[in-house]
């Protein structure tokens, strides 16, 4: 897409604003990302300066999010090159994280308040989120609201902060389209969830059920724990390397219980709810499109 | 100072803001620092809603940078107490870190367009400044300018924010307390470079001698460096765990080439710079006397 080119052109200017060869150097070695919050911003709000610039802030601080990330997950990979802190070291990453945090912060501080507020509030929701996502595995949750709200800060809350912005700049309804992008990463995230039990370890690039096994008790396991009678043979399994046994039996209570089929159909629920929250918009056949294939998918 | 008191609450209402009970116990594990940035602000503005609003998030900001540092440092302690990354982890460092910057980012966004603009700026400015200060440890350092615009970016660049968006708020001369603000900032981070080697390792905590051990050259180093007809005997000390005559014979060079006296005569002409600059503006003795003690000081 010409227009994501244009948001990339406007990333590299705002980082060359800073004047330091070193940060563009390490901007060039970052992986491109499939810049989702930068299509949605633009199918909302269309292209002009301003809407660009918002996508050039947001992708930033995405960026600079996954920077931190890496540190604190000691990844070797994103996006199947070598993250920054591979190649360099952990204080490279962090630093040049903070370095497109505040740039992108110091950009929003000059666009129009209410768009600076509620993006830039929507990073303290996503580091609360990912301070909650290590804390929430330290022992088996089965709090659902503790895992809604965790995944609501650490993987909705930008994309809210994306939808809902780029309706401000563009004048429509910013409820209707917060509630979209809500409920899109909202989705996405179980979606994520689901596919690590279904797919197979060569199709996720790593290893199946591995969310159980480092501690996330993501949505087919809560179903599941309170579906159980035997709770504690599913507790037993938490966080352990799992041999195929285990594997099969994990999965063939998520069939007979439903746990599975129902987590397909919760985010296929909040999926309904965010097209139902835009239809009465014009030209949203794109976004109506992206969340069907999403929540249409074969898992 | 009750003020300073003022401060702490709001830094406390802004985080209870956030929701995360969390955050808030972290908060109360962070060792309380000397505020300086607070008086600094406090006493070119005065007091009001606005003025804690801005030392609050200055605060915020300088405490995040604090929590981004012990992780990249691998510090166990600060000022005296525990670090956040010592007492549970790097993640809880990082990630706390971000929530602070990125609360006062959003508190930033809803004060003066150009209030929020130098202070986040800043944040980029020390970012990069940090980077650099890494860098410059990877090989003998004998460039001045480099030295001079890393320690104006890493130390200065936020007590300058600081200085301008004060007088901005009252409505005194921006150019002339940001003056202010930066070489305070600079001859701070020379007086701490200076005492590194002219205080006994009893009065510092620490190794003396510690930063040129750690890669640092420093302004003292940079003089001498320029001054000696060996070279090539100082280069060869870089980086090594000194002895105790070689720690003798850096400090008769030191005293020989005038390298010292000339670092401190140095940071005595940005403080008196900084002291002229503001010396048309009323009631200032007490920033002409923080200046002074800090350049009059014994060494």
């Amino acid at each position: 897409m010409e227009e994501l080119s244009q948001v990339k052109q406007q990333i590299k200017s705002f980082i060359q604003d800073c004047g330091d060869r070193r940060s563009l150097e390490l901007f060039d070695l970052l992986a491109q990302g499939k810049m989702l919050r930068s299509k949605l911003i633009l199918k909302i709000a269309g292209i002009n300066k301003e809407t660009i610039e918002l996508c050039a802030v947001v992708e930033m601080i995405h960026a600079a999010s996954l920077l931190h990330d890496d540190v604190i997950d000691e990844a070797d990979t994103r996006r199947g090159k070598p993250s920054i802190n591979a190649l360099f070291d952990n204080k490279t990453s962090i630093m040049f994280g903070d370095i497109l945090y505040s740039k992108a912060f110091t950009q929003l501080s000059q666009m129009d308040k209410e768009v600076a507020y509620i993006v830039s509030n929507a990073v303290t929701l996503l580091s609360i989120g990912e301070l909650a996502d290590v804390e929430l595995t330290n022992k088996f949750n089965n709090d659902y609201d503790k895992y809604f709200d965790m995944i609501y800060k650490k993987t909705a809350s930008l994309i809210e902060a994306s939808a809902k912005a780029a309706a401000i700049l563009s004048n429509k309804d910013k409820e209707a389209y917060a509630l979209y992008g809500r409920n899109l990463g909202l989705a996405f995230q179980m979606v994520d969830d689901i596919l690590d039990i279904t797919q197979d370890s060569k199709t996720l690039g790593k290893p199946a059920m591995l969310d159980f096994v480092e501690g996330k008790v993501t949505i087919p396991y809560l179903l599941l724990h309170q579906r159980l009678e035997d709770k504690n043979k599913l507790e037993k399994l938490y966080k352990k390397e799992l041999i195929i046994e285990e594997i099969s039996w994990i999965k063939q209570q998520m069939d007979e219980t439903k746990a599975l089929e129902d987590s397909i159909k919760l985010a296929q629920k909040l999926g309904l709810e965010a097209i139902e929250s835009i239809k009465n918009n014009n030209n949203n056949e794109e976004l109506v499109g992206i969340m069907k294939a999403m929540i249409e998918r074969k898992f």
